[in-house]
């Protein structure tokens, strides 16, 4: 039993070295990643008891993923093995103008297969107090999604406090089932994590004045948009947004707000360099997520959740290494990258 | 058009640097390989003008494998573009008495949904003196089945010759199917291309006095053994056999035997230090069809394709890059393995 | 038959891995390049028909040198085989205030010896509609320098549109043998490339105003500079100018400039993060080419050449894998480098 | 609490890569290795319950040991933390006639200064069955004797196996320390690990016949020498010597044998192209103690430890990466390194 | 003998490769430095008679050690062999807001252990024209500060100068020794550097109006305090500041200051993208020796280490492999770094 | 000045890593070597005072090439600057049956254009008791011949001892050339170091009953064919034979003979497995160099270059980093491999 519980995939990521295009790539890098899992690891570093939950296929590459999720400290004591193959996602990273691109082989993913019968609320939800996950599930396919839902609903009868970090990909479903699904969703989360580009790609809502291009904030019209959010999901008691100013693949313009009580928590603004930002969304949920559950204040919340997130994009690969001390470091103001002997 | 075509899947492989294990892995040497593939990779390197018919997705990395073929000399104009991914197959290299282990990720593969009607067999043929495949490209799938089929049907009325390698996959099929489809094909094949365990396994027929564990030849026996065989298949002209004998993961015994109208042609056994023993049958394969094509004596053919697969175990990857001139070099009894300078 | 042949030399690239120093490089990765190889790349990625000409020695090097060409879908029929070595250059790579360092050993390479029997110009020509050369094939040797000749007056005879990258190498010739070559060169070309800087070292013109060391633009005296050389070689269509500013050697301002008519086209400035520059006037240049030959407006031209050639600094070797479509991306706006999933 | 405990150093290996000399490395392999830890890791991998004890400092190198052992599913949570440092080992492969060196860097390693009030007894054995350790543990320092002696007495207060690897480290101790001190502790064990060598060495005693070098086995020799062994330390219930014959770095011949209750039981022996032979022994340690620990017959075991020890000489690393199917496998005699698919 | 020495620590650093973390660190980097073996090579690489004077142990790692200095043109024929380790450091490489952490592992390092007797003046100091230590050396142990007194206790009577890098590491000795010793040190001292930061911790000495975090330089503040420092230390002929602003782990500011006889000598202020910064004060220091020794203005000496140094920030490693040639290049003024071919 | 001089070429090494071959090569393992460097470095290795002559251009990579002599302890102090290029070599290893092959690319090296006047024979031979060359530097150019002439002229005139490895390469000059010019050479040389081949090839001389193949011994007929040689050569005194018995490209039989005096020494023979074999020879002749020069024994002299050169075929490069200790631990019969603690 933990005390924070994650739902979702977990992908190898294989990754040409070096910042090689496919077309020269001879060798990949590999890690793991995936939304749920990436939370689940970053609360770990934390210090935070987290287990993550999916389903894996009975094989060595399997085996080697458990490994590694195990070594960083999250409880994998409830996956599932079964299935025919582990999903995959190839990564290209982007230097300057070049973007990077992503291709996904999830098709046929263990986790898509997910059955009912597999999902044993009794022993997953026992003891947890916080439940996390993305929209990235419910997309996977009909099983994820009925998976999820009885998770969800063991979770509200337990009050168990639900994440949910919007997360659209719009290639794994349609913007009107996304948005079908996710709304019913929302009636069983209690905190949504987003941006204002998937707000309005899925649920049709955006703030004025917001500038997706260049991430810049505008405080008044990120209250309306979280006013008008809650208005439509009346279980949501707190939506937090990112804001990512894409100056070019290296430099990025990051940061945070949170909107709770018709209060606004905006964070500092981070100019980063960045050399990994696969995973900046998943170290920011479970940077709030960390906070909440610890009952600190809620522009802590958001300053620490955004510190966190600005200092996963130094970190190669999808899991945020970093411990609650480096991260109260940079929150704290040191940001100048001085060596620490 | 070209003067040989082969058809079937081609995979990415992915292996573990410097014989590490799975478990151990956080890189991946990549290279692309499959058994057809393999075989017009082998006839380009001799000079020859090989196709490879298959059908690989819209993506950077089905790019990148035809660029690779594209480079070695194989005609990659056929190739069809579609489906939702390549085949992965992940290889982790054995060592003394640890055994090679390979994962397969092929469900769902491009070319397992190929359809009749994009099987161009008037394209595809044109001007096709030979057309090999082997066991795996019906196991793949019931279209990959049917494809197949209507090229062979079109390569007979051609009067085409057509070699095949049983190449039996238990993972792919059962043997009871593998064996009901293996016979039908017979009947479309001019050359088989085998190893007595898989004529066992697929055909029930073996050779008396054979020891497939030490993968010592037995003259008699083989020669009673191929005349069951084109006494039950009355297409075949030739039947070919290779021999391993497995001492370790990197010592092996290899040679290999061709009987043709009664007569039996046996190969030199090399002792060989394995440094890639993937492909080693289609190098043999290759090795034949060059010989036979090029209307070389059938003594010559076996020696030939022997060398050619004894190199292909010193060549890293699936593909023998080697030349004819090589491959003489060594049939000619130069296997001192001295420096060339 | 090539739609577009571009003749020249092409060397193996040796690197130092990771921004060492030479005096620190225990390996070199390995790619292969050459100003008038580069465009014809480029053009082929562009989906383009392009031939490349040179002469590589008949070794295993060069052969690899063909397969990487012919992989990236380059026309190699006309290559001719024979001479010594093929050039190798030795590139070091700088960061921020240390500068790139290039050490050429291209002394006795075979395309330095090609004679003027080895250019089949009606075999070379046969389909061609452009022809691309740059100043180095001249400045290479005498016999280069001769057959060259042979083939821009045969392209004359045939109405090739042909251009010429300026490409001044003061380690090859001196400004004299430069300007007297260069000058006879231009009345068989209709598109001279080139930037500020070589042009006054070669012919002895500069824009009024131009400010080599920042590369900013004033257009007007860009506009006389092109009167001006266009009163000088007659020949000349239009006159294309690359404007660099190079901050460090990481941080570069590019864009172009193309004159025709008496018009100036200016493209956007791009400040690029440098991943790799080298290749990156060749990669304008297939841009031109490109552009040109398929009819597209010249402002238009210049964008996509510059688009092209901003993108080609984030790519690593000499060889620019962009595709047209990435280039649109490009001109069309998105430089966020923002994830393509 | 775990079933098996095992106490000892664990230690940083650094490695040059690819059998390059110290002389020639700029870069090192690394990994974590320690006699008892390599047991608890091996233990581990078959399934076992193991928990490693030791003490390591307070930094980020010893967090990555750490994260690997909990990865590779051994039970870290008795580990100390403290101290100055983590020791370090290097070691150059060896090829052919060249040996492999190790050069040792443990001096003021944290496990040297564990103090008796660390040393949690109660904690540490409950529930535990069998206790490891080798003769470094004593040789390390004066305060991890004493530690070990601590758990030694405990250990057999509450009936718990115990075994003992004898290890002698001719740079840690002198013959006449290690006799006095391996005499001691022989009193709390009830399995001794050794070779023929070692035996002589720290003991004086010696097998009739057996011939180091040659590594080979003669049957009266090693009962007699177990029977002496028994004679002197009346509380070891059995003995087993692992016989290396070293033909030189890369081939070595391998078997042993296990002495109880006046019976011999000896294994087969396998002769073994070694990728890494560090941690061989270890590795036949686990593999008794797993069998004896889950009541296997003794022939078993011996046949069970000599192959999970051969398997282990084919995996990089101190740790045996092999599963019980892995090795029964081999036992089962597929030594034949045949791919598995 | 040689014109200059120095004397100190040379220790194996061990790198995670392309900005890694410690804990997902498979392999290091391996290169050597210390502060006063940085200095010693930097001096050899701008072509002047350097030796470096320290204690290594007796095995092949400290063998690889001396080759490589030995390779650089370093005298190492002092080098005292002996003791039990070579100190080793990890270098974990920040990125943007990441900064970079070094875990020191110099316990008990052989030249720690250096006692009087070992300390040859004679031959040491013959011919010698400059003495060059930091204040590392002595904190390292007792025995190395005693040895250093020895040294500069000759050196004084022997009228060569000293110059000294405060360098103050506070976990190898408190402020308040620190203090006291580095005062009585600088009695033996011609040439102090330094910078505000550290004169502040050690001395208690500060510039009004200098910004540390930002690294500004005020004129007036800055003769203030070379002032200040020169009241209390009377042997002390200049003083010289290096000037780092951190904005980030990537990007730093850097300037030099160099005050003697009342007159500040300032540098240009270089933004830097930081490839590695290790050393970056090792290089001042060594430009500003090879300045002095060879009778250049102050000007240029501030101009030359500044520069000389800015460089070092883009060579990977503690050592700055750049030449005179390539620091006067920049300090004429071209950062533009521009390819040089 | 120096007590051994070699005189040579050296070149850059360039080699695909890890068995690949040239084709499928994306980057090149480096290093330096050619064979009287070999032999230069292999005597620094053994403690002796060595030089190297020989010229290298003017740029950064020979500046590499000479760091690592001079780190090895060569003395380089006599190479020459100059002329424009170094030789190079790319070397594809070989595997099992696959022999290794070699593409020389050594034309237009600066050696190769050493003029007489560069020779400056006071300084070169000052103090110098033993010259080596081989048949390499007379096959390299005019100029070269004609170099080694004046030296050698000068050694005999000085009575220092000379010795010569016969090393003909067919691809540097015609067998009627090596004829006529080592014929001549012959008669300022002291000591032949050749082998059963190239005597044959070179000399028209051969033992009866040798069988070049295997490389087994005949003593009688080296005897005799020793005779042969001193007959013809008068000023020799001793001829020295290795002995390959090319088994594959991975296992080597190696041994040695002696001859001197009309009495035989014949070394053990050893099976190797052959990690790297360039530098095989001269690490032989290094090997009897160092032994005469310190006035050992005949038969030590032959079996320690044995054993020396038994070792370099398993150290990757050119040079044999092994030290004397090693050597003896060797000769002195420790074959085993075992690990050195």
């Amino acid at each position: 039993m933990s005390k924070i519980l994650t739902f979702g995939e977990i992908m190898m990521r294989l990754q040409p070295p070096l910042n090689k295009r496919f077309l020269d790539a001879r060798s990949f890098d590999m890690c793991f990643g995936g939304g749920e899992a990436n939370v689940a690891v970053s609360l770990a570093e934390f210090g935070e008891d987290a287990a993550f939950f999916t389903k894996l296929p009975e094989n060595a590459l399997a085996d080697a993923c458990l490994r590694d999720l195990r070594g960083r400290g999250v409880n994998t004591s409830f996956i599932l093995r079964g299935g025919e193959r582990m999903g995959i996602y190839f990564c290209e990273k982007g230097v300057s103008q070049r973007p990077s691109r992503i291709v996904y082989d999830r098709k046929g993913a263990s986790v898509n297969t997910i059955t009912p019968d597999e999902v044993d609320c009794l022993r997953l939800l026992d003891g947890v107090r916080w439940f996390h996950f993305s929209g990235i599930t419910p997309a996977l396919s009909d099983a994820a999604y009925t998976a999820l839902k009885i998770i969800l609903k063991e979770a509200r009868s337990r009050k168990i406090t639900v994440s949910c970090d919007l997360n659209f990909r719009k290639n794994l479903w349609s913007v009107e089932r996304a948005r079908t699904v996710m709304s019913e969703l929302m009636q069983y989360s209690d905190l949504l994590i987003s941006n204002e580009e998937e707000c309005k790609n899925v649920f049709g809502l955006e703030a004025d004045g917001a500038d997706i291009l260049s991430g810049r904030l505008d405080t008044d019209g990120y209250i309306a948009l979280a006013s008008d959010i809650k208005e439509r999901f009346k279980n949501l008691k707190a939506v937090a947004f990112t804001l990512r100013g894409s100056r070019s693949a290296d430099i990025n313009d990051w940061s945070g707000i949170l909107l709770s009580d018709g209060k606004c928590y905006k964070s500092k603004e981070y100019t980063i360099r960045v050399l990994d930002r696969v995973g900046g969304g998943d170290s920011f949920s479970a940077g709030l997520i960390y906070s909440m559950l610890n009952g600190k204040a809620l522009q802590y919340a958001v300053d620490f959740a955004v510190a966190a997130s600005c200092l996963k994009h130094s970190v190669e690969g999808d899991f945020n290494s970093v411990s609650v001390g480096e991260v109260e470091e940079l929150m704290n103001g040191d940001g100048s990258g001085r060596i620490k002997r």
